[in-house]
């Protein structure tokens, strides 16, 4: 049975596989820079898409794929700032998939239309553990932490941090009332992920959000050459 | 294959429910009283139940299963705060099974012995979905959310805050420095889940804590009635 298991996972991993490919082709045939959005519930997720969104707008056009267990909350958020966005609820499910993410994209496409977006942010559910394991076809995943959470977040979810692209850590305008160790944090990152840059930020209060949306300014500019 | 899936997760679900079983009888015969803690990453677990072991322990003698996806740091500032711990480390798995519960206590009982013991708490993988699908044998399952977190966790994240049987509220001594809608998080619960009580606490300033630990209190004099 343990088997049996291991062999259906491998099947399915497989065939997201597949289907990312699919998807990464679709977002290059269009230009269409994706970065998916990984974190646990309440770090900031939504802030973050909505104060980059808010510095990239005069420059390029994006979009929103929301991912969550129930609710529309964040899909109605993002269209009030503007942004068209299309809302998958998994029900159960903790992560998104790519046959998710598909249907999603086709929604844009019948709606805005991919060549009238330039890049897709998708929410993940939020979630340190499963969505690590499902590419989505993208061409970045970032991972925000938040200062509240506390500096000890990589040690006991290492996948997550090594498997970002850039690492956020956000709500630094609060840090004064928490005992986050900034030091232990970087030199844990140190170790298990020294490539990605990392930007200390307020999504909320603004704070190191211009040099984050610069890299990502660069990113999807040579994505684009 | 749809189906071999779904027909797999049933059987793992319900080999889970006999083995949690197998657990409440084992904690009932020895009158050991048990908690399963359930929140985000980060948002309070290890410190809930080392401040709410501060308080039992002139009473109870408490103990604590740790599960993570990787590290010990939660059992050695468990151990270094005297109370005897045993790690789980799931690996890839997003939340503890019966299984692994089930090794732990063996491990506890050939350690300080389960009849020398009234309270265990577990503190399962910081995660919003999975760990409600899996009965550990225990007398109540906790939800811990924090301020930081924000107050549409509960609509996003529905499961969780219906499965519970108590719902903490910690870090409410930051509440100044964010933007909790305390009523819009109360009226989401007064429909999700009427009647688990409700905690506001601070973990690691003592707020609240007295009235959550006096009412965790009954519980456990109730179970041994």
């Amino acid at each position: 049975m343990a088997e049996k298991t291991v062999s259906i996972e491998t099947s399915m991993l497989s065939r997201n596989e597949r289907l990312a490919t699919e998807l990464r082709e679709r977002f290059r045939a269009h230009q269409v820079y994706v970065v998916n959005v990984l974190s646990s519930p309440g770090s900031g997720k939504t802030s973050t898409i909505l104060a980059t969104n808010e510095r990239l707008r005069d420059r390029y056009r994006c979009a929103v794929i929301e991912g969550d267990i129930a609710s529309d909350v964040d899909a109605v958020t993002m269209k009030e700032a503007g942004l068209p966005a299309v809302q998958i609820n998994t029900g159960g499910l903790c992560h998104l998939e790519g046959n998710m993410i598909s249907q999603a994209v086709d929604a844009l496409d019948a709606g805005v239309g991919l060549d009238a977006i330039d890049v897709i942010f998708i929410e993940n559910v939020g979630n340190l553990v499963c969505p690590v394991d499902f590419d989505l076809g993208e061409n970045l995943a970032i991972m925000i932490l938040s200062v509240p959470e506390g500096d000890d977040k990589p040690v006991k979810y290492p996948g997550i941090f090594q498997h970002a692209g850039a690492l956020l850590l956000n709500k630094v305008d609060v840090a004064p009332a928490f005992d986050f160790d900034m030091s232990a944090y970087n030199a844990v990152l140190d170790d298990l992920n020294p490539t990605a840059p990392r930007f200390s930020v307020s999504a909320t209060k603004g704070d190191g959000m211009d040099a984050w949306c610069a890299w990502l300014s660069e990113q999807i500019e040579a994505a684009r050459a």
